[in-house]
């Protein structure tokens, strides 16, 4: 199977997972709410978290059936934080995925709403018996998920994100500042998902240090790369020498390292991300080969 | 000790533990994210979901400081849920409290985020070792958590009472959907918060659900209470006859029963919390206290 198929494969699975918990609930929920919740979260995205948590319980021996909830959950996060930062307060994106945004589709209440409630249902899926035989692990699920998306991880991200638009031009050149908003606005989800694994095969602590690592390495490249396909794609249209961050006087990888320099933090990020992994031996191919497919992204 | 003294104690304790968690994380929250969440928290309410945990906990012979973690938790998602409420797309309030609202005294950006960083960090707090010694507990308590503010429990209820207010006048006097509105909006996390103690207590599931039932009937005697107290409190003021709610045409149990009907309904609801909870004597003075406190409101 190549690793496109792979992708697919899981995403599929974690498609089927996500319908049923969308659809379970669905006589205690207002219609017009779980219609907005599954309009938000089914029928879309390459489910990339989910890839990672399924992949990271692979290398332990679990299967994906013992994996699907936890990487159901952090894909109702992922989704609630699009619903949000859509909305006309935050970036006011009307279009996602070639469709209407939740606030556009319905409107901008039961955006919130149902952006508040993924968020909530995300825990409500973590705290499940199907989630995890031991209640010990799906409580420890919950606490570094709840870490992860929280004020000192995805919130608080997205919060400085926003700040990052007020900023001098100056201070768009600071490695240190976009890092950080990378790791808590995206890193942060990532590495939970690597993580997560790790945590439902109870592996050593070692084990889980190495996974949440290589999320993290894993994310930032991600970004990196999506920093340079903006500065690369645009440069290649007529008439347009930069991309839209760099026109916004957006602070991103490439304002502050330079094409070449980005470039060069990126192929060492993915070193790293291989490097760290490198302890699970053969077992990883599938996550070495993630590795590869962030940076393809630069193409 | 009067109950409104043992009302403050609690609140005192509650605001004490709040204070910790939302300095604790300080340094790594974004400092005007931490503080949009500090505003919307600290320094106000009577804290009466946490007064029911402590509450609930000492039924079963828990000390104050083995529920508090539950308590501030219940009341982060309480006061998540006022900042979003207030937001221009859903009830666009100015003021709470005698205060500007999160969204006028920072922005809506700020307030969206800050809501949704409450609604995650209730659940880091209720993941903690500190909440309870057992990691089942935890999650069992994370888990009812996210049910009762989820979709079908408050996010719903939000949703069908901004709906409602779309209602046909006619569909105003059907108490049934007034109920259910009534019991997702706000019945569920006050019967949570009842229940709260049993749960940490590892108590019989006769005590969970004698108190969670006591936490919906104290819950609609407060609505209810509520609603009465519109309608009376104006049609003391010269020149008007009817109240706020009744002016929008909102759906109460006034509009569904009448004045008197509501205040027979209250009665019977006084009652029947009264007699659910008779199972532990009078250990549990002051919880029926609390169900005259509720009522008092209409006077």
């Amino acid at each position: 199977m190549t690793f496109s198929q792979q992708l697919r494969a899981n995403a599929n699975l974690v498609e089927g997972r996500l319908q049923e918990l969308l659809g379970a609930s669905a006589n205690s929920v207002p219609p017009r709410l779980a219609e907005a919740m599954r309009y938000a979260v089914l029928g879309g995205g390459k489910r990339f978290r989910p890839f990672l948590v399924l992949e990271s319980a692979k290398l332990f021996g679990l299967e994906p059936s013992a994996a699907l909830n936890a990487a159901a959950a952090i894909e109702l996060i992922h989704c609630y934080s699009l619903v949000h930062d859509d909305l006309p307060a935050m970036d006011d994106d009307d279009m996602r995925r070639g469709r209407p945004t939740v606030h556009i589709a319905f409107d901008e209440a039961t955006a919130i709403l149902a952006g508040d409630a993924l968020l909530t249902f995300a825990f409500e899926v973590i705290g499940q018996p199907e989630t995890h035989p031991d209640p010990a692990v799906r409580c420890e699920l919950a606490l570094t998920l709840a870490r992860a998306a929280g004020p000192a991880g995805m919130a608080g991200g997205q919060q400085l994100d926003l700040e990052a638009e007020r900023w001098p031009r100056s201070d768009a050149h600071d490695v240190d500042r976009v890092r950080e908003i990378q790791e808590k606005k995206t890193g942060a989800l990532i590495s939970w998902s690597a993580e997560a694994g790790a945590v439902l095969a109870c592996a050593s602590s070692d084990d889980r240090k190495a996974l949440a690592t290589y999320g993290y390495l894993l994310g930032a490249a991600f970004q990196i790369a999506d920093d340079l396909l903006d500065v690369e794609g645009t440069a290649a249209e007529v008439g347009k020498a930069t991309g839209k961050d760099a026109a916004a006087g957006k602070a991103t990888y490439v304002s502050a390292l330079g094409v070449e320099g980005a470039r060069e933090r990126l192929r060492r990020l993915q070193g790293e991300a291989l490097a760290v992994i490198d302890r699970f031996g053969q077992r990883a191919a599938t996550m070495r080969q993630a590795v590869a497919y962030v940076a393809e992204r630069t193409s």
